[in-house]
Protein backbone atom coordinates (compact mmCIF):
# COMPACT_ATOMS: atom_id res chain seq x y z
CA UNK A 1 0.00 0.00 0.00
CA UNK A 2 1.60 3.22 -1.34
CA UNK A 3 1.24 5.78 1.76
CA UNK A 4 0.42 9.73 0.50
CA UNK A 5 -0.88 12.83 1.91
CA UNK A 6 -4.30 13.61 0.26
CA UNK A 7 -4.30 15.51 -2.99
CA UNK A 8 -6.02 18.93 -2.53
CA UNK A 9 -8.98 20.09 -5.10
CA UNK A 10 -7.61 21.42 -8.45
CA UNK A 11 -6.83 24.99 -8.60
CA UNK A 12 -6.09 24.89 -4.75
CA UNK A 13 -2.64 27.18 -4.05
CA UNK A 14 -0.75 25.28 -1.17
CA UNK A 15 2.67 24.38 -1.32
CA UNK A 16 4.25 21.33 0.95
CA UNK A 17 7.76 21.57 3.03
CA UNK A 18 9.84 19.45 5.42
CA UNK A 19 10.32 20.96 8.79
CA UNK A 20 12.61 18.21 11.64
CA UNK A 21 11.86 18.91 15.08
CA UNK A 22 14.83 21.15 16.71
CA UNK A 23 15.87 20.01 20.39
CA UNK A 24 15.50 23.30 21.51
CA UNK A 25 11.67 23.23 20.33
CA UNK A 26 11.14 20.19 22.13
CA UNK A 27 9.53 21.24 26.27
CA UNK A 28 9.83 19.28 29.47
CA UNK A 29 7.09 16.29 28.16
CA UNK A 30 9.82 15.72 25.82
CA UNK A 31 7.68 17.09 23.03
CA UNK A 32 7.09 20.13 20.33
CA UNK A 33 6.58 22.67 22.48
CA UNK A 34 2.91 24.38 20.88
CA UNK A 35 4.41 27.52 20.41
CA UNK A 36 6.25 26.43 17.67
CA UNK A 37 3.58 25.59 15.75
CA UNK A 38 2.78 28.91 14.95
CA UNK A 39 6.46 29.68 13.70
CA UNK A 40 6.56 26.72 11.78
CA UNK A 41 2.95 27.79 10.43
CA UNK A 42 4.81 31.06 9.43
CA UNK A 43 7.76 29.27 7.49
CA UNK A 44 5.07 27.73 5.52
CA UNK A 45 3.37 30.64 4.38
CA UNK A 46 6.77 31.96 3.59
CA UNK A 47 7.84 29.33 1.93
CA UNK A 48 4.86 29.24 -0.45
CA UNK A 49 5.46 32.90 -1.06
CA UNK A 50 9.21 32.14 -2.38
CA UNK A 51 7.72 28.92 -4.64
CA UNK A 52 5.58 31.69 -6.28
CA UNK A 53 8.10 33.96 -7.22
CA UNK A 54 8.29 36.31 -4.51
CA UNK A 55 10.21 36.58 -0.94
CA UNK A 56 8.31 37.96 2.08
CA UNK A 57 11.57 39.87 2.58
CA UNK A 58 10.76 41.89 -0.36
CA UNK A 59 7.36 42.59 1.07
CA UNK A 60 8.25 43.64 3.34
CA UNK A 61 10.86 46.11 1.85
CA UNK A 62 8.38 47.42 0.02
CA UNK A 63 6.54 48.73 3.25
CA UNK A 64 3.92 45.68 3.04
CA UNK A 65 3.73 44.27 6.95
CA UNK A 66 1.98 41.22 6.78
CA UNK A 67 0.86 40.78 10.70
CA UNK A 68 -1.74 38.15 11.77
CA UNK A 69 -5.16 39.07 12.95
CA UNK A 70 -6.25 35.70 13.81
CA UNK A 71 -4.53 32.01 14.37
CA UNK A 72 -6.19 28.78 15.53
CA UNK A 73 -4.50 25.25 16.25
CA UNK A 74 -6.10 22.06 16.62
CA UNK A 75 -3.40 19.51 18.38
CA UNK A 76 -4.66 15.91 17.47
CA UNK A 77 -0.98 14.16 18.18
CA UNK A 78 2.07 15.30 19.43
CA UNK A 79 5.27 15.77 17.63
CA UNK A 80 8.91 14.85 18.75
CA UNK A 81 12.04 15.73 19.11
CA UNK A 82 14.18 14.62 15.50
CA UNK A 83 10.57 14.14 14.14
CA UNK A 84 10.57 14.24 10.22
CA UNK A 85 7.20 16.87 9.75
CA UNK A 86 5.34 17.92 6.48
CA UNK A 87 3.39 21.14 6.83
CA UNK A 88 0.61 21.86 3.59
CA UNK A 89 0.25 25.54 3.57
CA UNK A 90 -3.08 26.35 1.73
CA UNK A 91 -4.34 29.76 0.49
CA UNK A 92 -8.17 29.17 1.26
CA UNK A 93 -9.02 33.06 0.39
CA UNK A 94 -7.50 36.42 -0.10
CA UNK A 95 -9.22 39.83 -0.63
CA UNK A 96 -8.23 43.15 -0.91
CA UNK A 97 -6.88 43.68 2.74
CA UNK A 98 -6.82 39.75 3.91
CA UNK A 99 -5.09 36.41 3.39
CA UNK A 100 -6.52 33.42 4.67
CA UNK A 101 -4.26 30.06 5.27
CA UNK A 102 -5.59 26.56 6.33
CA UNK A 103 -1.97 24.34 7.86
CA UNK A 104 -1.73 20.67 8.03
CA UNK A 105 1.20 19.10 9.58
CA UNK A 106 1.89 15.44 9.10
CA UNK A 107 4.54 12.84 10.23
CA UNK A 108 4.60 9.83 8.43
CA UNK A 109 1.09 10.62 6.69
CA UNK A 110 -0.36 11.10 9.79
CA UNK A 111 -2.30 14.36 10.80
CA UNK A 112 -0.90 15.82 13.86
CA UNK A 113 -2.14 19.17 13.94
CA UNK A 114 -4.19 22.01 11.40
CA UNK A 115 -4.76 24.78 11.90
CA UNK A 116 -6.11 28.07 10.26
CA UNK A 117 -4.53 32.04 10.15
CA UNK A 118 -5.85 35.24 8.81
CA UNK A 119 -3.33 38.24 7.86
CA UNK A 120 -3.89 41.85 7.66
CA UNK A 121 -1.65 44.41 5.67
CA UNK A 122 -0.26 47.29 7.65
CA UNK A 123 2.24 49.82 6.55
CA UNK A 124 5.65 50.96 8.96
CA UNK A 125 3.36 52.60 11.49
CA UNK A 126 1.14 50.23 12.55
CA UNK A 127 -1.96 51.64 9.92
CA UNK A 128 -3.92 49.06 7.76
CA UNK A 129 -3.31 49.17 4.36
CA UNK A 130 -4.56 47.25 1.22
CA UNK A 131 -2.16 44.44 0.39
CA UNK A 132 -0.08 44.86 -3.08
CA UNK A 133 -1.94 44.01 -6.02
CA UNK A 134 -0.06 40.81 -6.58
CA UNK A 135 -1.06 39.53 -3.38
CA UNK A 136 -4.75 41.24 -3.47
CA UNK A 137 -8.11 39.59 -4.72
CA UNK A 138 -6.47 36.27 -5.62
CA UNK A 139 -7.53 32.68 -5.41
CA UNK A 140 -4.03 31.75 -5.80
CA UNK A 141 -2.08 34.04 -4.28
CA UNK A 142 0.54 33.91 -0.72
CA UNK B 1 -10.42 59.22 34.92
CA UNK B 2 -9.16 56.46 37.25
CA UNK B 3 -8.46 53.91 34.09
CA UNK B 4 -8.77 50.31 35.39
CA UNK B 5 -9.28 45.72 33.99
CA UNK B 6 -12.95 45.67 33.29
CA UNK B 7 -14.39 43.71 36.48
CA UNK B 8 -15.28 40.06 35.92
CA UNK B 9 -18.63 38.71 36.87
CA UNK B 10 -18.78 37.49 40.81
CA UNK B 11 -17.61 34.00 40.84
CA UNK B 12 -14.81 33.99 37.86
CA UNK B 13 -12.13 32.29 38.49
CA UNK B 14 -9.34 33.77 36.87
CA UNK B 15 -6.06 35.64 37.96
CA UNK B 16 -3.82 38.67 36.67
CA UNK B 17 -0.14 39.21 35.83
CA UNK B 18 2.54 41.01 34.54
CA UNK B 19 4.90 40.53 31.81
CA UNK B 20 7.58 42.74 30.34
CA UNK B 21 8.06 42.02 26.59
CA UNK B 22 11.48 40.79 26.25
CA UNK B 23 13.66 42.00 23.31
CA UNK B 24 14.79 38.20 22.20
CA UNK B 25 10.51 38.25 21.97
CA UNK B 26 10.75 40.64 19.06
CA UNK B 27 10.75 40.48 15.38
CA UNK B 28 12.33 42.14 12.59
CA UNK B 29 8.58 44.40 12.63
CA UNK B 30 10.00 45.59 15.97
CA UNK B 31 6.87 43.86 17.67
CA UNK B 32 6.58 41.11 19.83
CA UNK B 33 6.50 38.02 17.92
CA UNK B 34 3.00 35.97 17.37
CA UNK B 35 4.31 32.79 19.08
CA UNK B 36 5.27 34.35 21.60
CA UNK B 37 1.09 34.87 23.24
CA UNK B 38 1.26 31.69 23.36
CA UNK B 39 4.18 31.46 25.54
CA UNK B 40 2.41 33.80 27.50
CA UNK B 41 -0.58 32.39 27.84
CA UNK B 42 0.58 29.28 29.40
CA UNK B 43 2.52 31.35 32.27
CA UNK B 44 -0.86 32.71 32.84
CA UNK B 45 -2.70 29.29 33.51
CA UNK B 46 0.63 28.24 35.19
CA UNK B 47 0.40 31.57 37.65
CA UNK B 48 -3.46 30.98 38.18
CA UNK B 49 -2.87 27.52 39.05
CA UNK B 50 -0.55 28.66 41.61
CA UNK B 51 -2.47 31.55 43.06
CA UNK B 52 -5.09 28.45 44.03
CA UNK B 53 -2.06 26.60 45.97
CA UNK B 54 -1.04 23.88 43.38
CA UNK B 55 2.07 23.68 40.83
CA UNK B 56 2.08 22.85 37.49
CA UNK B 57 4.80 21.07 38.10
CA UNK B 58 3.89 19.17 40.98
CA UNK B 59 0.89 18.26 38.69
CA UNK B 60 3.23 17.12 35.90
CA UNK B 61 5.14 14.94 38.49
CA UNK B 62 2.03 12.88 39.73
CA UNK B 63 1.82 11.87 35.90
CA UNK B 64 -0.96 14.30 34.59
CA UNK B 65 0.63 16.10 31.78
CA UNK B 66 -1.42 18.47 30.61
CA UNK B 67 -1.65 19.45 26.96
CA UNK B 68 -3.34 21.55 24.80
CA UNK B 69 -5.84 20.52 22.14
CA UNK B 70 -6.84 23.59 20.67
CA UNK B 71 -5.62 27.36 20.50
CA UNK B 72 -6.95 30.54 19.17
CA UNK B 73 -5.67 34.17 19.59
CA UNK B 74 -7.23 37.23 17.96
CA UNK B 75 -4.93 40.21 17.67
CA UNK B 76 -5.93 43.51 17.88
CA UNK B 77 -3.23 45.82 18.57
CA UNK B 78 0.37 45.13 18.42
CA UNK B 79 2.99 44.69 21.50
CA UNK B 80 6.04 46.46 21.71
CA UNK B 81 8.84 45.69 23.09
CA UNK B 82 9.71 46.70 26.71
CA UNK B 83 5.68 47.08 26.82
CA UNK B 84 4.52 45.84 30.94
CA UNK B 85 1.26 43.60 29.56
CA UNK B 86 -1.19 42.57 31.85
CA UNK B 87 -2.86 39.26 31.09
CA UNK B 88 -5.74 38.05 31.92
CA UNK B 89 -6.17 34.29 32.76
CA UNK B 90 -9.98 33.20 33.22
CA UNK B 91 -11.72 29.69 33.59
CA UNK B 92 -14.38 29.81 31.42
CA UNK B 93 -15.13 25.60 32.03
CA UNK B 94 -13.88 22.31 33.49
CA UNK B 95 -15.03 18.75 32.63
CA UNK B 96 -13.86 15.60 33.69
CA UNK B 97 -11.32 15.34 30.76
CA UNK B 98 -10.96 19.20 29.74
CA UNK B 99 -10.32 22.87 30.74
CA UNK B 100 -11.35 25.84 28.96
CA UNK B 101 -9.29 28.77 29.13
CA UNK B 102 -9.51 32.81 27.97
CA UNK B 103 -6.91 35.29 28.11
CA UNK B 104 -7.17 38.93 27.38
CA UNK B 105 -3.75 40.44 27.15
CA UNK B 106 -3.59 44.94 28.07
CA UNK B 107 -1.28 47.64 28.06
CA UNK B 108 -1.96 50.65 29.95
CA UNK B 109 -6.09 48.73 29.79
CA UNK B 110 -5.95 49.08 25.99
CA UNK B 111 -7.18 45.14 25.24
CA UNK B 112 -4.09 43.77 22.53
CA UNK B 113 -5.12 40.17 22.23
CA UNK B 114 -8.00 37.46 23.39
CA UNK B 115 -7.34 34.47 23.17
CA UNK B 116 -8.88 30.93 24.03
CA UNK B 117 -7.84 27.29 24.41
CA UNK B 118 -8.78 24.06 25.94
CA UNK B 119 -6.63 21.54 27.72
CA UNK B 120 -6.71 17.76 27.47
CA UNK B 121 -4.90 14.96 29.87
CA UNK B 122 -2.84 12.45 29.02
CA UNK B 123 -0.68 10.19 30.75
CA UNK B 124 3.32 9.89 30.26
CA UNK B 125 2.44 7.06 27.08
CA UNK B 126 0.31 10.09 25.37
CA UNK B 127 -2.71 8.32 26.18
CA UNK B 128 -6.15 10.61 27.43
CA UNK B 129 -6.43 10.25 31.15
CA UNK B 130 -9.02 11.48 33.53
CA UNK B 131 -8.17 15.15 35.28
CA UNK B 132 -7.01 15.07 39.02
CA UNK B 133 -10.08 15.29 41.06
CA UNK B 134 -8.90 18.88 42.21
CA UNK B 135 -8.81 19.92 38.79
CA UNK B 136 -12.41 18.32 37.48
CA UNK B 137 -15.63 18.93 36.98
CA UNK B 138 -15.18 22.52 38.50
CA UNK B 139 -16.15 26.16 37.68
CA UNK B 140 -13.57 27.73 39.74
CA UNK B 141 -10.18 25.53 39.19
CA UNK B 142 -7.37 25.81 37.10
CA UNK C 1 22.18 29.85 58.89
CA UNK C 2 21.75 32.78 56.89
CA UNK C 3 22.28 32.14 53.29
CA UNK C 4 22.94 35.37 50.79
CA UNK C 5 24.70 36.19 47.72
CA UNK C 6 28.17 37.19 47.70
CA UNK C 7 28.87 40.86 48.26
CA UNK C 8 30.46 42.87 45.54
CA UNK C 9 33.78 44.58 46.23
CA UNK C 10 32.97 48.22 46.48
CA UNK C 11 32.20 50.60 43.46
CA UNK C 12 30.87 47.44 41.26
CA UNK C 13 27.99 48.41 39.24
CA UNK C 14 25.70 45.48 39.39
CA UNK C 15 22.23 44.42 39.81
CA UNK C 16 20.15 41.59 40.66
CA UNK C 17 17.34 40.17 38.89
CA UNK C 18 14.77 36.93 39.75
CA UNK C 19 13.61 35.57 36.86
CA UNK C 20 11.19 31.92 37.00
CA UNK C 21 11.98 29.54 34.60
CA UNK C 22 8.71 29.16 31.69
CA UNK C 23 7.86 26.03 30.77
CA UNK C 24 8.50 26.91 27.06
CA UNK C 25 12.60 27.46 28.12
CA UNK C 26 12.78 24.13 29.05
CA UNK C 27 13.65 20.94 26.50
CA UNK C 28 13.56 17.27 26.30
CA UNK C 29 16.07 16.68 29.53
CA UNK C 30 13.55 18.27 31.59
CA UNK C 31 16.34 21.08 31.81
CA UNK C 32 16.24 24.92 31.17
CA UNK C 33 17.77 24.84 27.49
CA UNK C 34 21.28 26.36 27.10
CA UNK C 35 20.41 29.17 24.57
CA UNK C 36 18.09 30.73 27.23
CA UNK C 37 20.83 31.77 29.33
CA UNK C 38 21.52 34.58 27.15
CA UNK C 39 18.01 35.98 26.56
CA UNK C 40 18.51 35.91 30.52
CA UNK C 41 21.72 37.74 30.50
CA UNK C 42 20.08 40.13 27.94
CA UNK C 43 17.90 40.79 30.19
CA UNK C 44 19.87 41.17 33.56
CA UNK C 45 21.97 43.82 30.96
CA UNK C 46 18.49 45.82 30.21
CA UNK C 47 17.21 45.99 33.83
CA UNK C 48 20.44 47.00 35.38
CA UNK C 49 20.44 50.01 32.27
CA UNK C 50 16.63 50.97 33.70
CA UNK C 51 17.92 50.84 37.59
CA UNK C 52 20.75 53.18 36.12
CA UNK C 53 17.52 55.52 34.34
CA UNK C 54 17.78 54.92 31.28
CA UNK C 55 16.10 52.43 28.67
CA UNK C 56 17.53 50.00 26.55
CA UNK C 57 14.82 51.34 23.78
CA UNK C 58 15.58 54.85 24.40
CA UNK C 59 19.09 54.17 23.58
CA UNK C 60 18.41 52.26 20.62
CA UNK C 61 15.66 54.52 19.13
CA UNK C 62 18.81 57.49 19.64
CA UNK C 63 20.34 55.23 17.43
CA UNK C 64 22.83 53.39 19.56
CA UNK C 65 22.19 49.66 18.70
CA UNK C 66 24.56 47.77 21.31
CA UNK C 67 25.53 44.70 19.63
CA UNK C 68 27.26 41.15 21.07
CA UNK C 69 30.42 40.37 20.18
CA UNK C 70 31.50 37.70 22.07
CA UNK C 71 29.65 35.89 24.78
CA UNK C 72 30.92 32.87 26.94
CA UNK C 73 28.94 30.99 29.51
CA UNK C 74 29.97 28.41 31.79
CA UNK C 75 27.09 26.05 32.71
CA UNK C 76 27.89 24.45 36.42
CA UNK C 77 24.42 22.77 37.39
CA UNK C 78 21.26 22.93 35.99
CA UNK C 79 17.54 25.12 36.25
CA UNK C 80 14.85 23.60 36.07
CA UNK C 81 11.30 24.17 35.19
CA UNK C 82 9.37 26.62 37.52
CA UNK C 83 12.86 27.63 39.59
CA UNK C 84 13.33 31.28 41.01
CA UNK C 85 16.97 32.19 39.73
CA UNK C 86 18.91 35.53 40.84
CA UNK C 87 20.70 36.63 38.49
CA UNK C 88 22.98 39.05 39.20
CA UNK C 89 24.89 41.16 36.19
CA UNK C 90 28.03 43.25 36.68
CA UNK C 91 29.41 46.08 34.37
CA UNK C 92 33.29 44.50 34.18
CA UNK C 93 34.52 47.52 32.25
CA UNK C 94 33.42 50.12 29.45
CA UNK C 95 35.47 51.87 26.75
CA UNK C 96 34.62 54.73 24.66
CA UNK C 97 33.03 51.72 21.75
CA UNK C 98 32.67 48.61 24.53
CA UNK C 99 31.10 47.26 27.64
CA UNK C 100 32.01 44.38 29.30
CA UNK C 101 29.55 42.37 31.76
CA UNK C 102 29.40 39.51 33.94
CA UNK C 103 27.10 37.54 34.92
CA UNK C 104 26.72 34.87 37.78
CA UNK C 105 23.20 33.02 38.09
CA UNK C 106 21.91 31.66 41.13
CA UNK C 107 18.90 28.86 42.65
CA UNK C 108 18.60 28.73 46.30
CA UNK C 109 22.13 30.83 47.16
CA UNK C 110 24.02 27.98 44.59
CA UNK C 111 25.64 28.96 41.70
CA UNK C 112 24.54 27.72 38.69
CA UNK C 113 26.16 29.40 35.51
CA UNK C 114 28.68 32.13 34.99
CA UNK C 115 28.66 34.22 31.66
CA UNK C 116 30.42 36.75 30.31
CA UNK C 117 29.93 39.37 27.29
CA UNK C 118 31.47 42.12 25.44
CA UNK C 119 29.05 44.38 23.88
CA UNK C 120 29.79 46.88 20.66
CA UNK C 121 27.89 49.99 19.82
CA UNK C 122 26.59 50.58 15.48
CA UNK C 123 24.57 52.33 13.70
CA UNK C 124 21.80 51.63 11.97
CA UNK C 125 23.64 50.60 9.05
CA UNK C 126 25.61 48.19 10.84
CA UNK C 127 28.59 49.98 11.10
CA UNK C 128 30.92 50.94 14.16
CA UNK C 129 29.99 53.86 16.34
CA UNK C 130 31.30 55.33 19.60
CA UNK C 131 29.21 54.72 22.68
CA UNK C 132 26.68 57.51 23.89
CA UNK C 133 28.94 59.87 26.14
CA UNK C 134 26.25 58.26 29.02
CA UNK C 135 27.52 54.78 28.97
CA UNK C 136 30.85 55.21 27.47
CA UNK C 137 34.51 55.49 29.74
CA UNK C 138 32.86 54.74 33.01
CA UNK C 139 33.75 52.38 35.40
CA UNK C 140 30.11 52.14 36.29
CA UNK C 141 27.54 52.37 32.95
CA UNK C 142 25.72 50.03 31.79
CA UNK D 1 36.97 33.23 -9.03
CA UNK D 2 35.31 30.46 -7.60
CA UNK D 3 34.52 30.39 -3.90
CA UNK D 4 34.33 28.42 -1.48
CA UNK D 5 34.26 27.34 2.07
CA UNK D 6 38.30 26.57 3.81
CA UNK D 7 39.24 23.01 3.22
CA UNK D 8 39.93 21.61 6.89
CA UNK D 9 42.92 19.69 8.17
CA UNK D 10 42.98 15.96 6.71
CA UNK D 11 41.74 13.81 9.14
CA UNK D 12 39.13 16.23 10.71
CA UNK D 13 35.79 15.15 11.52
CA UNK D 14 33.39 18.01 10.25
CA UNK D 15 30.02 18.86 8.86
CA UNK D 16 28.58 21.23 6.93
CA UNK D 17 24.49 22.18 7.22
CA UNK D 18 22.58 24.91 5.56
CA UNK D 19 20.23 26.65 7.72
CA UNK D 20 17.82 29.56 6.74
CA UNK D 21 17.19 32.48 9.17
CA UNK D 22 13.82 32.11 10.07
CA UNK D 23 11.45 35.34 10.90
CA UNK D 24 10.80 34.83 14.30
CA UNK D 25 13.91 34.16 14.89
CA UNK D 26 15.07 38.03 14.07
CA UNK D 27 14.80 40.65 16.17
CA UNK D 28 14.15 44.75 16.96
CA UNK D 29 17.02 45.27 14.91
CA UNK D 30 16.19 42.52 12.12
CA UNK D 31 19.17 40.67 12.83
CA UNK D 32 19.49 37.16 14.02
CA UNK D 33 19.51 37.03 17.60
CA UNK D 34 22.01 36.39 19.18
CA UNK D 35 20.87 33.09 21.15
CA UNK D 36 19.35 31.32 18.41
CA UNK D 37 23.14 30.89 17.56
CA UNK D 38 23.74 28.27 20.57
CA UNK D 39 20.55 26.78 18.58
CA UNK D 40 21.80 26.40 15.14
CA UNK D 41 25.17 25.20 16.93
CA UNK D 42 23.10 22.41 18.33
CA UNK D 43 21.87 21.28 15.59
CA UNK D 44 25.29 21.20 13.99
CA UNK D 45 26.06 19.05 16.40
CA UNK D 46 23.17 16.72 15.88
CA UNK D 47 23.29 16.26 12.32
CA UNK D 48 27.27 15.92 12.45
CA UNK D 49 26.25 13.17 14.68
CA UNK D 50 23.70 11.52 12.04
CA UNK D 51 26.11 11.58 9.33
CA UNK D 52 28.64 9.15 11.32
CA UNK D 53 25.39 6.99 11.77
CA UNK D 54 23.58 7.85 15.27
CA UNK D 55 20.92 9.86 16.27
CA UNK D 56 21.31 11.85 19.26
CA UNK D 57 18.07 10.76 20.24
CA UNK D 58 19.48 7.21 19.89
CA UNK D 59 22.14 8.23 22.34
CA UNK D 60 19.65 10.31 24.91
CA UNK D 61 17.45 7.26 25.07
CA UNK D 62 20.10 5.05 25.32
CA UNK D 63 20.73 7.43 28.84
CA UNK D 64 23.64 8.84 28.11
CA UNK D 65 22.60 12.92 28.33
CA UNK D 66 25.12 15.47 26.22
CA UNK D 67 24.89 18.59 28.48
CA UNK D 68 26.48 21.70 28.00
CA UNK D 69 30.06 22.72 30.37
CA UNK D 70 30.68 25.79 28.60
CA UNK D 71 29.91 27.84 25.05
CA UNK D 72 31.31 30.73 23.48
CA UNK D 73 30.53 32.74 20.23
CA UNK D 74 32.39 35.52 18.43
CA UNK D 75 29.74 37.62 16.81
CA UNK D 76 31.63 39.10 13.61
CA UNK D 77 29.18 40.19 11.04
CA UNK D 78 25.15 40.01 11.70
CA UNK D 79 23.09 37.62 9.96
CA UNK D 80 19.73 38.43 8.38
CA UNK D 81 16.11 37.55 7.99
CA UNK D 82 15.96 35.12 5.14
CA UNK D 83 19.60 34.32 4.72
CA UNK D 84 20.78 30.75 3.99
CA UNK D 85 23.90 30.27 6.36
CA UNK D 86 26.30 27.51 6.23
CA UNK D 87 27.03 26.01 9.30
CA UNK D 88 30.40 24.18 9.26
CA UNK D 89 30.54 22.28 13.32
CA UNK D 90 33.82 20.30 14.01
CA UNK D 91 35.08 18.11 16.59
CA UNK D 92 38.01 19.28 18.30
CA UNK D 93 38.74 17.30 20.99
CA UNK D 94 37.42 13.98 22.51
CA UNK D 95 38.48 12.41 26.04
CA UNK D 96 36.43 9.59 27.97
CA UNK D 97 34.01 12.26 29.43
CA UNK D 98 34.03 14.90 27.03
CA UNK D 99 33.34 16.36 23.44
CA UNK D 100 34.65 19.91 22.27
CA UNK D 101 33.48 21.21 19.26
CA UNK D 102 33.99 24.37 16.95
CA UNK D 103 31.92 26.23 15.23
CA UNK D 104 32.06 28.33 11.74
CA UNK D 105 28.89 30.16 10.67
CA UNK D 106 28.84 31.38 6.98
CA UNK D 107 26.87 33.21 4.90
CA UNK D 108 27.76 33.69 1.33
CA UNK D 109 31.62 32.85 2.14
CA UNK D 110 31.87 35.36 4.52
CA UNK D 111 32.05 33.95 8.06
CA UNK D 112 29.69 35.49 10.30
CA UNK D 113 30.41 34.12 13.46
CA UNK D 114 32.74 31.54 15.10
CA UNK D 115 31.64 29.32 18.40
CA UNK D 116 33.31 26.96 20.65
CA UNK D 117 31.63 24.64 23.42
CA UNK D 118 32.71 21.41 25.92
CA UNK D 119 29.57 19.13 25.89
CA UNK D 120 29.63 16.66 29.01
CA UNK D 121 28.05 13.41 29.91
CA UNK D 122 25.25 13.05 32.49
CA UNK D 123 22.82 10.09 33.53
CA UNK D 124 18.98 11.26 34.52
CA UNK D 125 19.73 12.00 37.88
CA UNK D 126 22.29 14.57 36.76
CA UNK D 127 25.04 12.65 37.36
CA UNK D 128 28.83 12.96 35.67
CA UNK D 129 29.12 9.37 33.57
CA UNK D 130 31.74 8.41 31.02
CA UNK D 131 30.90 8.45 27.12
CA UNK D 132 29.29 6.17 25.51
CA UNK D 133 32.42 3.93 23.91
CA UNK D 134 31.08 4.63 20.40
CA UNK D 135 31.76 8.79 21.39
CA UNK D 136 34.74 8.72 23.91
CA UNK D 137 38.16 9.04 23.22
CA UNK D 138 38.06 9.48 19.41
CA UNK D 139 39.55 12.16 17.43
CA UNK D 140 36.83 11.55 15.25
CA UNK D 141 33.76 10.89 17.17
CA UNK D 142 30.88 13.35 17.59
Amino acid sequence: MTQALPVPAPGTVFGDIEIRVRYAETDRMGLLHHANYLVYFEQGRIELLRSMGRTYKDVEDEGYLLVLARIEVKYKRPARYDDVLTLRTIVERTTGVRIEHRYELYCEYKLLAEGSSTLACIDREGNPQALPTYLANRTASL
